[in-house]
C-alpha cells in the first residue's frame, strides 16, 4: 500500500522559499540557500543528470532513500510554474507528476520518464490516481505550501519529512500556516543529523 | 569564561506561547503545552520543590544540564509579569534574575536564592552584570521572544537550544523574526532526540 509522504527543506525560521518567486526567480530571493546541503550531494545531482557530489553521508543517504521511494508526485501549479521554466529538459522527477490546476492541458511528457499530468479534479481523486501510477512506491506531496497544507489539513499525508537548514530567511512561504491542528498530530519517527542539516521525520495521525 | 545561551521550548511552526499571553494566562492559549515535555520530568519538578517526575530519560538529563550551568538570568518585563504572578513563592531560578524593565524598583529576593534585578540598564552592561553574578556559571537570555531576539542581533550570544515539541500552535509569539541576520549565523552543535521532543543544539557565529 502507496504512502503518501511530504519530504521538504526549510529554514529555522519556517520559510520554504523566499519572497518573490516566480519562473524567473525560482524559490524566491535567496530561497535556494535552504537547499545548499542538498545541492552536493550526488544523489540529488545525479537524479538531475549531473555529475559530482558527495557520497558516503548522511545527507546523500537521506536523499538516496527518499528518490527511491517516489512512485507519482503531487504540485501545486505555481510549483509547476517555477519548475518548467527552470528544470532541464530530462526534469528530476521521472515518474508520473499530478499538477493541480484549472488550466486544460494535454499531459507533458519529458525525458527520462516524467509525465506531467495536469488536472482538476478534487484532491482525493488526483491522490487516488497518483497512487494507482506509484504501484509499489509511495506518493510524494511535492509542494508548494499551500497543496501540502490542503493535503494535510484533508488527513491524507502519513509521513512529513522536514530538512531544517540553520538558516534564517526572515520573509518568504511559510510552510506551517493555514493548518487545522484539529485534523492531525504528528509523532516523532526518526531524526537524522549531520553537520549542515537536521532531517525529521513525523508520523502523521489523521483524526 | 560564562558563555551566554539561549534555551527555549518552541512549537513545530515557530511560537513559543500561544496568543492572549499575560499574568493571568501564563505562555498564552495553549502555550504550556509547547513544555508538556518537560513538565513531567523529575529535573524540572525537583527544581520548582515538586514531588515525582520521570528520570533516566534523555529529556531529563537534557533539563538538568542545562539547570546546572545557569549562573544568572536574563528577562523581559513581560516573562518577569507573567511569572511573577505564578511561579511559586520559592521561585524556579535559585540565582541572579535580571529584568530589563524602565520600571524602577528596589531588587526582590526570594527564598531559595532567586533575587530579581530590576534594571533600564543598556543590554550590554546588564549582561556584563550578570557574568559577574554568575561567576564560573554561564548566563541564560530566559526569554521572552523579543529579549532573545536583541540578544541575538546584538552578537551576544554564544549558543542557542531549542527544544521543538511536535505540534501546532496556529497564532501566538513566534521565536525567530525580527532578526538581523547580517549579524549573526548558526551552526548545528548537537541533537538530541526522544519520542516527545526534539533538543537542537547550535552555536552561534557572531559578525
Amino acid at each position: 500500500m502507496s504512502k503518501v509522504f511530504v519530504d521538504v527543506g526549510i529554514s529555522l525560521d519556517g520559510f520554504i522559499a523566499g519572497p518573490n518567486g516566480g519562473a524567473k526567480n525560482p524559490l524566491g530571493d535567496d530561497g535556494l540557500k535552504i537547499h545548499n546541503w542538498m545541492f552536493k550531494q550526488k544523489a540529488f545531482l545525479s537524479h538531475l543528470k549531473l555529475e559530482g557530489g558527495e557520497t558516503n553521508n548522511i545527507d546523500n543517504d537521506t536523499i538516496e532513500k527518499t528518490i527511491d521511494r517516489i512512485g507519482a508526485n503531487i504540485m501545486g501549479k505555481s510549483m509547476f510554474i517555477e519548475g518548467e521554466a527552470n528544470w532541464p529538459e530530462d526534469s528530476p522527477f521521472h515518474c508520473p507528476v499530478y499538477v493541480l490546476t484549472h488550466e486544460k492541458r494535454e499531459s507533458l511528457v519529458r525525458p527520462g520518464g516524467t509525465t506531467f499530468h495536469f488536472t482538476d479534479e478534487n484532491i482525493y481523486k488526483i491522490l487516488e490516481n497518483a497512487k494507482k501510477s506509484a504501484a509499489n512506491k509511495d506518493v510524494r506531496i511535492s509542494g508548494g505550501a499551500r497543496t501540502i497544507q490542503q493535503y494535510l489539513n484533508a488527513g491524507l499525508v502519513d509521513e512529513f519529512i522536514i530538512h531544517i537548514a540553520p538558516i534564517f530567511m526572515g520573509a518568504g512561504v511559510r510552510l506551517f500556516e493555514h493548518l487545522d491542528k484539529t485534523k492531525f498530530s504528528f509523532a516523532i519517527n526518526n531524526i537524522i543529523n549531520s553537520s549542515e542539516v537536521t532531517h525529521l521525520f513525523y508520523n502523521v495521525k489523521n483524526k
